[in-house]
């Protein structure tokens, strides 16, 4: 049977698989940070050429920021399109990384073997479990299965500011019957999964000035506002005892999850406290009267990203700053609108300026929630392949983090994505030490090839 | 008359003053930052040969962290110990220097010429005024003026942990009749000071640990401890909403000034808005119902000197930190105990923490608040001296910052401090472009040669 020869493929090929995304991997193309944009443009012309020896029509599409990669090849059947991303997360703080991380490695843990390095699991290394199925059935067959559309992005880790202008654009080409998007993860190492919920995200940066300078703590301190103080206030002020958000109208279209996917969760059987443990942890800290995943799939949440200001090397200085700032960013869920809250937001940290303070907003990007349509025979057609492949059968499930490019593939090209990934909890991916297991990027390719025969 | 070719010699001196001066600028003596140890250690060796060239016995005295500066001299007549510091603060933020910090220049500017550059005011342009009148006075009269002892710190700005164990070990031969310290500031640039109250210092570094590693807001966030809203709310919590500071026992020790003090300072007729527009504000933030002076002088502070945590690099990162840390100081007065309020702050703190997290605290000095007593002769006969020199009568006043060494003379030697300095409230010390005022500079120089002059 023909998918047996290409599952046989598959796994003969796995050697070298890896050590093509070994060479992606040593690119270091962080999108948030423009001292690597030569190495984004140097990852996106690897992803070119490499399509273009699937006798994909590929090439490098220029945005504002990063190259989109786009790549067409005709065929019969459904029209299949492929979404991935090649930018990764920035790499700080780097000493508590083990090895450089873009010197990937091969590495035996106790776990199984994985492989090591920055973006080895988001996404690079689920993006290439696509494009090694392909490869693997053009080998076998001379040809991909149907027609096919290849869209890779290079700006998922900053916002992705030019991926709804370029589908607005290109949206004729973009259309498609199905959008697979490998950016997701496993519901655990037994039970595969297709994501059919994620959360919003509003992501914003707030600078607030007192003086207009920085000032001597003993010359000035007691006398002169302290802009870390606003901040900090204003910060302790977002949530209230019970874990609650505080920004007026934040809970707006906030809806409860019906008691069928309660129920489906329930049979999940969850570890809140294994997945407490594994990163040092014993207690829920969100919402008072939730589940972990509810907090975590159908919760919306206020976080803290980062925050600065002041002297803040070694030692101590005793300097009353001119200025503090803090990257907060919301999770959203349901139909919770990102621009209202964003002025919602504004307006609130406004109100709790005290005198002689200013404030500055940067907009670090805002998509809704989305929740997919699963009634369509493709979605059951993918979830037995997914079964198959996989020890337990494939569960529907929600994701905690946000993927914008899903909503926008149903709002903008009316085309209903799928979210299939591989990833696992312990991936470490947006953290030092990022590794993807040899067995998810060997059974994740395996699966696309059981999907691909599936779907067509 | 004598001091009159001193104060001449002094005035043709002045440009090669000057180019000693900025000699000693060049280093860059930063005590905090242990890269710039051998930079500390070359400008005590400066030093030394300076104060060899005047006829004093001065050598560098090693300490486990900068070495001290110490040379005596014979004479007769009173033996006067004079105090200063050679190491300076950081320089960060850098890019705010309008040029290299520690390549000082002469500018010209609307209110006259200053000396430019890290450490002109605090404190190597202070502590060379005194050198100079000496220089000067030995220029004229072949000796300096009487018995004297030189003192030179090498961490006043990195929390003086050598001083005390070296002022003890060697207390008898520092012990003197009276101990100048030239650190302080005048009045405004009409009347110079005596300052005789100065807040004592408790220095603090917090650092709060949640999850034992970064992770991924979207996949934990909600659900896992986030370290920065938890250090927010505990530095949000540190003031009660009419300013007064929480940590339970603070005012303990906290007195009232006297009325007569009060009607001293009301005499000054401070100007509390030109001290606010200088610095580009408008409104005191401090205890509702003081007046600036209180609390600058005479009330206790909490400030928040620096924070950190989570991603503060370019763009945005959706990480939920493992660790988020503060650097706090308070200011202390009357006879606020530091140690007893470091036990309260820590106290406090770790009753705030929730589940999962942990706490480290690093100590960064604790020095009491000092009043010195201004009844003997020779504090009418300086005041007197001050007065000749500058337009308007000297004050005793009080002073915002910490300068722990005026009663670790008193504590430990026996030895009443008199604080008198040159600097002005816009020489930006601890902050980019840092100077000294030419005229604080040449006019400092001859208050000392008056001073020198009325004492002996």
């Amino acid at each position: 049977m023909s998918l047996d020869a290409v599952l046989t493929r598959i796994d003969t090929d796995l050697p070298d698989a890896i050590d093509r995304l070994m060479a992606l991997l040593r690119i270091p193309s962080i999108s948030t940070d423009p001292a690597f944009k030569s190495d984004c443009d140097a990852a996106a012309d690897v992803l070119v050429a490499d399509l273009q020896s699937l006798g994909v029509d590929a090439e490098k599409r220029p945005t504002p920021g990063h190259p989109m990669v786009v790549g067409h090849i005709a065929g019969d059947g459904p029209h299949l399109l492929f979404y991935g991303h090649y930018d990764v997360q920035p790499v700080d703080p780097l000493e508590l990384w083990d090895r450089d991380p873009f010197d990937p490695e091969l590495q035996d843990t106790a776990k199984g073997q994985v492989i090591r390095g920055r973006g080895s699991s988001d996404d690079k290394g689920q993006l290439m479990t696509f494009v090694e199925a392909c490869r693997a059935w053009k080998a076998v067959h001379g040809s991909l299965p149907c027609r096919m559309t290849f869209f890779f992005e290079g700006e998922e880790e900053s916002g992705s500011p030019s991926l709804v202008p370029f589908m607005k654009a290109n949206a004729e080409e973009l259309k498609s019957d199905l959008a697979l998007i490998c950016d997701t993860g496993l519901f655990d190492s037994r039970v595969p999964a297709i994501t059919t919920m994620l959360r919003g995200l509003l992501g914003e940066e707030i600078t607030i000035t007192g003086p207009k300078k920085d000032l001597h703590s003993g010359m000035y301190g007691g006398a002169a506002i302290n802009p870390i103080r606003v901040l900090s206030r204003i910060i302790g002020s977002l949530h209230d005892e019970t874990g609650r958000i505080t920004v007026p109208g934040f809970y707006e279209g906030v809806p409860e999850i019906s008691n069928a996917l309660r129920a489906q969760w329930e049979d999940l059987r969850f570890d809140e406290a294994a997945f407490l443990k594994d990163v040092g942890l014993s207690h829920l800290a969100g919402e008072q009267g939730r589940t972990a995943l509810e907090m975590l799939w159908s919760r919306p949440t206020c976080e803290v990203n980062g925050i600065i200001g002041g002297y803040t090397g070694d030692g101590f200085k005793t300097v009353l700053p001119s200025v503090a700032s803090a990257k907060i960013s919301f999770r959203l869920v349901g139909t919770q609108d990102p621009f209202a809250i964003r002025e919602s937001f504004r307006t609130m940290v406004r109100d709790m300026l005290p005198p002689d303070c200013s404030v500055e907003f940067s907009d670090h990007g805002a998509s809704m929630a989305g929740a997919f349509d699963t009634s369509g025979a493709s979605f059951e057609a993918a979830r037995k392949a997914l079964s198959d492949e996989w020890p337990d059968p494939a569960a529907y499930i929600g994701c905690g983090g946000s993927i914008p490019i899903a909503g926008h593939f149903l709002s903008i090209l009316g085309t209903t994505p799928m979210l299939i990934g591989f990833g696992k909890d312990d991936d470490q991916i947006h953290s030092p030490n990022e590794k993807y297991d040899v067995e998810s990027f060997h059974k994740g390719i395996r699966s696309w090839a059981r999907i691909l025969a599936a779907l067509t």
